[in-house]
């Protein structure tokens, strides 16, 4: 029996049939599969074949919450959405901030699992146990902000959390994002064309409910030591005035930032002009938290000169459509972002994309008559402005650039050095030559390129995980057990992906082992740090299973990109690479995946023995036992 | 300079933008790609990539016509649509009858591409040189005779063509066809669903222009002889009594009529009961002929207890619905089609899946609680019809069905051996143990398994091409020659269907000689019938680099499903299986394509070395030059 973190309730709403229903799963399968991410997991790996188009009916999109949203816990104010994504044809998955989790939880559900395809365009309004499927012919072509604004008048309540797609995600852009409630993104892997495909405008969430919580005294005695520990911490302070913003002068200095499409080494004059404090003080910045959230990271931009209505622009968004593309042109960054997040377009995999096109300009492959004029030259913010609302239209070159980097290589194969990718997304602004430790998250994710499934940067930064064996720091430029530790990190933000969890905290000294009691005092489980790496183990297991069922060779995909493998000459990674072969094959031995493929025994250790017998014929709500 | 048979225009429309345009192309350009399918792979084969998502906005959708619809010529009512098909994955492509193709020629244009993706219900108008796009929001979710009366209605002009979509292509079956005003369908390869994915509910063409003629007084003479003959011929007299119905019987005789999802021998009161004559009389068939034509192998049932308003089902939809599945009640075969045509749904592969489903049925891999208590029983006619209605809607196990057999495979992988299909479609109503010149056809067409690329069992029936080579008639059970003859035969019949000319006249006694006489006598040109089967080879060609490029290994697709190779014990063809690997291998050799690869040689022979070269970034308007 859940005796708290859960209702055991999922909502299934199929938009071919209209037909809304409900399904509930047991404690042990919470214990398992946890929530979030590996909730979602689980789902789509019922149905979701090699053969579903990503943009088709059959494909399976999945929003969940994990067991923190029980008890207003700072940290847990995130979402999962998941579903076989349209940009690599293989899992995808993004993890979010805004209100829908909390509110979806309140809501009384602890997932939301859409299958089939609307005609006509639609919104799915879920309120208090209650939900339903809601005409969107009228607001079908507005923009993020507007249509945030007109659903929450359409159902009444200012409170109620919208996630929703603009024209990016109508238009199927191959890496449309949906927007939280104007300052939460689910950025990577498309899931904005997914819902675009299914001609589902938005989810609308509002809850009153309470969740259950196992152990309230606990919870609070645990939870009070952790946040008092939170608070203290520099990276919260830091966090809380500059957000993410504060890293791009740093990282640049010490060659993690990727600059002009990763083949330049310095870039001192450009980071000053983009980064903190040029950033806070010019734009003028104010914090725009998450529910609970103790430090706020989302930005609000309050000087009039720049002001939009969404957040602006964070680490990766300066990363990779500012320093990637040589644009020191504030403003500019300003602008493309606020497009992307009114367009909802996915920042990251846009500057990975724009990369590719200026590189192809600078070359000649790609010329001003391919660009409607548009002269794509490094630093130029009025090309980044103009290209981002081409994409987003589809209009021009912009319809070739939406279909992201292996659509354009195959257009222009000569330019395969110009794809910083792996499995098809581009990668994120963390530079495997500067921090050894990035290498499995950069080529070897589930989900292609990463900046979030594994981040074992953290521990050359010094965040371990004593509670399962990673006891100490190891030199960003030495490769031991780079490997290994590509693995457990892996494992362990998984578990938090799908707690769901910031990993943040993790940075404010919030450890492992505080997670886990957190969680045990919810759910009145005795998880211990080593099984909650194990839960994470399964779930990333059952992705590397997903993704060979698409029909992934990871021999070929999990890849170092070209560009990836030259040394810099200068600046804080010099001469440095890291050798990724022998780190992709430690990883590989570590997690019993010979060449990537997951042995029986695995399988079975981890439960997953019998889950390839388990694949339904049709996607209805079901209850699930384990 | 072109002289007759074209106008040498294009009309160029982008959904995304709202763009219409015009391109052109010269005498070169039409000498080399002729019409019809060549054209549209000439345009498709430019910007179609492996990653082009079939049903996303990048998927370019080719309606074209021929020469020969200048000049109100018997047997040129015909059209040929093509797009990268959403159940391949592959070249998609089909060749209907109705009016498109004449309105359209009428109406000032040779072909029309179609890119992008609107994303509000439209319908496409064309009439006399003008192009515009238009609301069809509120002819979203009609069947196809509803949407095809509304369109009529709302172009206010009866004589309208309209080729629409219904429930299947809204839903984006994968199979789902395009109706032509309610009796010719662009069948095979899922068109409909990529009509449905830009949704794009209609095409309604419309002209009263005189393409122009090289040698008029020529094309009198050489086609008055021509028609004279093919009035005469008794295929034509049969074809125009009973249709293409006539051939249930025979065919269950000779062992070509797949029975039991291809597993029985004999089906002789079956047969009689939804064969001719009892077809005929019980239905009261009357003719409905596309335009010009002679024959009117099209059906129009006038029994009162039966009346469609669409097509009575045809040869390729009796075997594939009807015997196929031992449904010998003509009424629910009757209603199946007719259901088929409203909702647009490809019969052929609508009995392929569903002969699938009924041998899982059989044998316990799919029960009632799968098929919400419909019992799939070789003959149940009520079975067929609830299937077909569930498929349209994607309902329950119908949205699994309605994603094609790999789909089906992929999710009960023991059923592999019932799943009759090469390259993801189904093998149409023509069983190459009964005519080993279906070898070819039935396994290495580029549009996946076929019965109209190649068609080398019209040479075992005497239908035979001596201009080129192709003197006498091969015993239907002796293989010699078999893979030469598909290779051949393939080349005709892509010749055939770029002009776009019906194949059934072939049958009357008009010769591939006729054909380019008549090509001449529009055009000026001086085409021999060996340039006519290069212009053929050049297309076939094209379409099998188009494959490749996709990421076909012919190794692996280019193989008879295990059920075609055990024999029949007893019937027509007992005992009689074709020696497919050697069929194959002579095929490829007859080609030039080493294991399915077309040779350098090859590629620059046919004026193709430089096609790759022509890749564009952008897909717009153009004028070509050959």
């Amino acid at each position: 029996m859940l005796k708290g973190g859960y209702w055991g309730k999922i909502l299934w709403v199929d938009l071919s049939s209209e037909k809304i229903s409900e399904g509930t799963f047991d404690e042990g399968f919470a214990r398992k599969y946890l929530g979030g991410v590996g909730l979602a997991t689980r789902i789509i790996s019922e149905t979701v074949t090699k053969n579903t188009n990503p943009l088709g009916p059959g494909n399976v999109l999945v929003f969940a919450t994990g067991p923190y949203q029980a008890a207003n816990i700072a940290s847990a104010g995130r979402c999962a959405v998941a579903a076989k994504s349209p940009l690599t044809g293989y899992w995808g998955e993004a993890n979010a901030g805004g209100h829908i989790g909390p509110e979806l939880k309140r809501a009384g559900f602890d997932a939301v699992v859409i299958t089939g395809r609307s005609t006509k365009a639609v919104y799915l309004w879920i309120n208090d146990g209650k939900a339903e499927i809601r005409d969107a012919s009228a607001l079908w072509g507005l923009d993020a902000v507007k249509a945030t604004a007109a659903l929450k008048e359409a159902v009444g309540d200012a409170k109620a959390a919208v996630s929703c797609i603009g024209p990016g995600g109508e238009n199927l852009v191959r890496y449309a994002c949906i927007a939280n409630d104007n300052h939460g993104y689910f950025g990577r892997g498309g899931m904005g064309a997914v819902m675009g495909s299914k001609n589902l405008k938005a989810l609308v969430t509002r809850g009153t409910l309470k969740p259950p919580v196992a152990d309230a005294d606990k919870l609070k005695e645990v939870y009070k030591a952790i946040l008092t520990r939170a608070k203290e911490a520099p990276f919260t302070a830091v966090n809380a005035e500059h957000g993410q913003a504060a890293a791009v002068v740093s990282r640049e200095e010490n060659g993690l930032l990727p600059m002009k499409n990763w083949a330049q080494d310095n870039w001192v004059d450009g980071a000053a002009k983009i980064g903190t404090p040029r950033f806070t003080e010019e734009l003028q910045i104010k914090k725009w938290a998450c529910p609970a959230c103790i430090m706020g990271c989302h930005r609000k931009i309050t000087n009039p000169k720049y002001i939009t209505e969404t957040g602006g622009p964070e680490y990766e968004t300066l990363g990779m459509i500012g320093s990637n593309l040589l644009v020191d042109d504030l403003a500019a960054v300003v602008k493309a972002n606020d497009l992307c997040n009114i367009y909802t377009i996915d920042t990251i995999e846009l500057g990975g994309v724009l990369a590719w096109a200026f590189e192809c300009y600078e070359k000649g492959l790609i010329t001003k008559e391919d660009t409607d004029g548009v002269a794509l030259e490094w630093g130029s913010g009025e090309a980044l402005v103009k290209m981002t609302e081409k994409v987003a239209r589809r209009e021009g070159i912009g319809d070739l650039l939406a279909e992201g980097l292996r659509a354009c290589v195959d257009r222009i194969p000569e330019s395969k050095p110009f794809a910083v990718e792996s499995m098809g997304q581009a990668a994120g602004a963390h530079d495997p030559r500067a921090f050894f430790g990035q290498t499995i998250t950069t080529i070897a994710s589930t989900r292609g390129s990463c900046h979030l499934h594994g981040f074992a940067e953290a521990m050359e930064l010094g965040a371990l995980l004593p509670e399962i064996g990673i006891t100490e720091a190891i030199d960003r430029f030495d490769a031991t057990k780079k490997g290994y530790a590509g693995a457990i990190y892996q494992d362990v933000t998984q578990f938090w992906n799908s707690l769901t969890w910031c990993l943040f905290y993790f940075f404010s000294g919030v450890s492992l082992g505080d997670e886990v009691d957190i969680l045990n005092a919810i759910t009145g489980w005795d998880v211990t740090p080593a099984e909650a790496q194990k839960i994470g183990e399964r779930i990333v297991c059952m992705q590397q299973v997903f993704n060979l069922n698409m029909g992934m060779v990871p021999e070929k995909e999990n890849v170092m990109p070209e560009r990836l493998t030259i040394p810099h000459k200068e600046g804080g990674a010099a001469g440095q690479v890291p050798p990724w072969q022998a780190i992709l094959k430690e990883y590989w031995e570590t997690k019993d995946w010979a060449n990537g493929i997951p042995s029986k025994a695995k399988l079975v250790e981890l439960g997953l023995g019998s889950l390839e017998a388990k694949k339904a014929l049709c996607v209805v709500a079901r209850d699930y036992k384990d």
